[in-house]
């Protein structure tokens, strides 16, 4: 249960504010980004490692900003991933003209964000890297290793990338490290308890009382399998079992081992824990480097803990043991960075272009105004009832994340000049910025895309709309990675557009091809219930989301089925 | 919830193993005590500080020995002070010839414990002296300061005490060094849910939900009140509220400030906590020195969290800042210690004396090993009652303390040689080292005086006998400062020496006056249910404890009631 708290909207933020006040000699807050960097940042000529994810995991990621560790973090929503934006600012601002790495663990939500964010900064000149952990062999088999998720290793695999990137290495042998330092690292964790979100009545999931659940993710994911409750030693038997099952064939006896605790399994237990670990490898031949055992990676008071071993070669050792000098994780004598801190190297404020929007298109965005209006209305008014949905599979933010978006996005357009193209962008900037999360990115590229495509010119009709909406639909599909069926909003949208493509071209208007795709799209919705969602996702899903449609969809049925609505209203007028 | 242990009776050990295995470079283990020292130590010529109390506190208090803070540590069972044996163990293991100060927070257990071995350190030539911690100003007012507890302050106080002993102060500077510390520090902690210990079905104690309990005590001692929750921000007004308050005439702008988690309170919830108190804080002017923000001294799972601030000044802020580098806590860079390793100064097992005891004497302690078979008996048959009596109102260990105390007096009776008073000492010290706690270190003392008392020469008559408990009695209430109507075994003892003294002037023989003496007990222990515990103990007692008897006098009434049966056997025989 979170008991310390100023409501949930606000946790972050004063989170962030709090860390910057505790801490403003080791780090510098990222102003407009919910995210830091080392004080003595950004070094010239460093490569930077920026790593981040959603709020809730402490001292992951903010408490581990420092020489020798990441350069910078950037921190989402409870249990969602930053938005791209924030991404993208925090990287910025990190970057000393060597290049970026973009560091975190294997979620959908991280993928898409971190993703967009990158190609922005490449776009920009700044030479940028992703590297995702995936240690969690709870998650997926050996044959899927890139399937799966990143829990506690996350925390080994930023040490060595930081040390690697401290050591003076470049761009390329800083990626290369963390991602030999990734494919080195294996998880496995267990749960007693669920954690409760700040302000929730109700824990986001439950253990049954008495039982294990074996490999449950840290944000609830499912497991694979629920177990009575055994004594550390055979626990520690278990766990020494699996993580060895997947030794690497070349490994050698040098193990870094971080047996970590969730929040609410305590120091005293996991110390039990590691002693009868530690006598088991040993007993096997293995000589532990460093071992950390503590609370490197929370899920707020979840009570859990999990046992990860990094197989290490002498750059790993050197890199595991190498000084690091953090708000919460110090090791050895960090001495001053070797790099000189930097003259930032640009503005994060996008540059200002010239309007070169048509009257015609400046007069069509009047009705684009309308739609993002209807948008907004139709999203708060459902707030409660897509949290209530998110909530019966995932952690119930939906509600909210889209009620942010939504009204940001509403917000840019009112304030935006120009044309179609430019009003757009402005709402899908402002709706994935400040909705983060899966849907704020989806949902704020998808807008975008059909402004891009839509362009500044011409008054679209009923078949350039379709047509936009059909190109930014594909874009999407092609960056989210997810088809028909995988329980996404995707399973909405893609109906949506073959009936407004097949209504466009039996020479319908826009407004009642729009009304005729959006029924499509209210009923292909409702018809997720059936559906069993994707693996890896991060959110507790599995089998007790069937029955229940996915609130992506839904939300895609409704906001389409409103703005259809404004459209007819903008035809009576 | 404690979740991952091998079962309560080898928790502690297997946290001290564990411990020692993960940070071998950096403490060691004190053979044959449960206790560290500093792997550099003991270290010729400086001061040595040695802190401790019951487990369950980490990083308090094995995770702060090292240079710049501890020299040495000694823990207890879950929340129960370690024997007088035990410190005294690690102690003496610890001084490098300089003398040693004994640290530990205010309970009672804890001051009966580190007294004795401090007085058993002196006779042997070792400077020792005590220094408790009072931060808590909830558990007594300001006339009252040398009564209240230490919490979260304990911290502080242990890490000024520890800079202050590194710089190369003597013993008499690091004492009042510590003494001035602890009078700076002030500490206000609220709970929101208590803990469970290994093994238990139900938690220690509760606080309902939805509520807080404003200083409630970190093992369920009674707080001031209980109020409905409240936001952070009105939750950081309070606490500030009530520790200015207190805030000495003389002091200056500086503070270090301690926002301590118990253990499930988390990261992100502290941090809110801590920026709302800093923000406050610095309304009033004052400056924040290296803020703490996390779990320092934690109580398991328990939810809760306080506030610590102490005074700085000149010297206090120099030691503050000072360098420290141990498992669980490092600030600065500490540089290698100006002392030199010592070597041992000498074994701790006790010297062997010849045996001078009278033939007399050794026939008389045939009788007093009956006596201690018959102690153990009682006890061990009734260690669930005595456990559940305990529960009522404490922790719940009374039964299992008092059995692995009298299991090894008897043990260590059967193999003493010598006299009654041979016999009786070795009980004695068995029983305090193995039950550790407050009643182990009562009835332990109370063992040895016995024997003391009657010598090695003579058998003991009733009238001896009588007088021995009488004068051991008067010894164990002066070092216990325990009085009639405290609700301690002493309110069963007083009333037995009594009878026991009234029975043998009157002539009666040892059996009967004993079995009209252990009637009397008896039932003085099952008045206690009427009476309300002493402020300051280290337990949830409270209002609850009224309606109940008092467990340590109830196991005093049946152990006088099964010896007496022994010497009406003998009698027999």
């Amino acid at each position: 249960m979170t008991h310390v708290h100023n409501g949930a909207e606000t946790f972050k933020e004063d989170i962030i504010r709090s860390f910057a006040l505790a801490h403003a000699d080791r780090v510098t807050r990222i102003e407009g980004a919910s995210g830091f960097r080392r004080a003595d940042g950004p070094l010239a000529g460093k490569t930077a490692v920026v790593i981040g994810g959603g709020s809730g995991h402490f001292p992951s990621y903010n408490g581990v900003v420092g020489p020798g560790f990441a350069d910078g973090c950037v921190l989402g929503d409870i249990f969602a991933s930053p938005s791209a934006e924030q991404v993208y600012r925090v990287a910025k601002a990190t970057d000393g003209g060597a290049g970026v790495i973009l560091g975190f663990g294997n979620y959908a939500g991280d993928r898409l964000n971190f993703g967009l964010a990158a190609s922005r900064l490449r776009s920009e000149g700044i030479d940028t890297r992703i590297v995702y952990v995936t240690d969690d062999i709870a998650s997926a088999d050996a044959d899927h290793a890139e399937q799966r998720r990143g829990i506690a290793g996350t925390f080994t695999v930023y040490k060595l990338a930081g040390a690697a990137a401290e050591e003076g290495l470049d761009l390329d042998q800083v990626e290369a490290a963390m991602r030999k330092a990734n494919e080195a690292t294996y998880s496995f964790g267990v749960a007693f308890a669920g954690c409760t979100l700040p302000g929730a009545d109700e824990p986001l999931f439950v253990v049954e009382e008495g039982k294990i659940d074996f490999g449950l993710g840290i944000h609830g994911e499912p497991g694979i399998s629920t177990v009575d409750w055994m004594p550390a030693k055979e626990l520690a038997a278990q766990l020494v079992e699996r993580i060895l099952a997947e030794r690497p064939a070349d490994s050698g006896p040098r193990v870094a081992v971080v047996v970590n605790g969730l929040g609410a399994t305590k120091y005293e237990e996991l110390y039990v824990l590691f002693g009868e670990i530690a006598e088991l490898l040993i007993e096997q031949g293995l000589e532990l480097v460093e071992p950390e055992v503590g609370e490197l990676v929370t899920s707020l008071d979840m009570a859990g803990c999990s046992l990860s071993v990094t197989w290490l070669d002498e750059d790993l050792e050197r890199w595991w043991t190498a000084p690091a000098d953090t708000p919460a994780f110090k090791r050895g004598t960090a001495a001053k960075s070797k790099f000189e801190t930097a003259t930032t190297t640009g503005s994060t404020e996008a540059a200002v272009e010239a309007d070169t929007s048509s009257e015609e298109s400046r007069q069509a965005a009047v009705v684009v105004r309308a739609a993002l209006d209807a948008l907004d209305e139709v999203v708060h008014a459902n707030q409660e009832k897509l949290g209530r949905l998110d909530a019966i599979a995932g952690d119930g933010d939906h509600g909210i994340g889209m009620s942010r978006g939504s009204a940001a996005a509403r917000a840019a357009a009112q304030t935006a000049d120009g044309g179609v193209q430019s009003v757009l962008q402005a709402a899908g900037a402002a709706f994935g910025d400040k909705a983060g999360g899966t849907s704020g990115v989806l949902w704020g590229l998808l807008l975008a895309g059909i402004g891009e495509a839509l362009g500044n010119s011409e008054a679209p009709d009923a078949a350039t709309v379709s047509r936009a909406v059909r190109q930014s639909t594909a874009k999407l599909q092609e960056f989210s990675g997810a088809g028909l069926g995988d329980k996404t909003m995707i399973d909405a949208l893609l109906p949506f557009v073959e009936e407004l493509d097949r209504q466009t071209a039996a020479g319908a208007g826009l407004a009642p091809a729009w009304r005729a795709a959006a029924e499509v799209a209210v009923a292909a919705a409702q018809e997720t219930a059936q559906l069993v969602p994707r693996l890896g996702r991060a959110r507790p899903l599995a089998e007790r989301s069937v029955g229940t449609p996915d609130p992506g969809a839904v939300s895609l049925g409704m906001i389409v089925t409103a703005v259809g609505e404004a459209f007819e209203r903008g035809d009576e007028d």
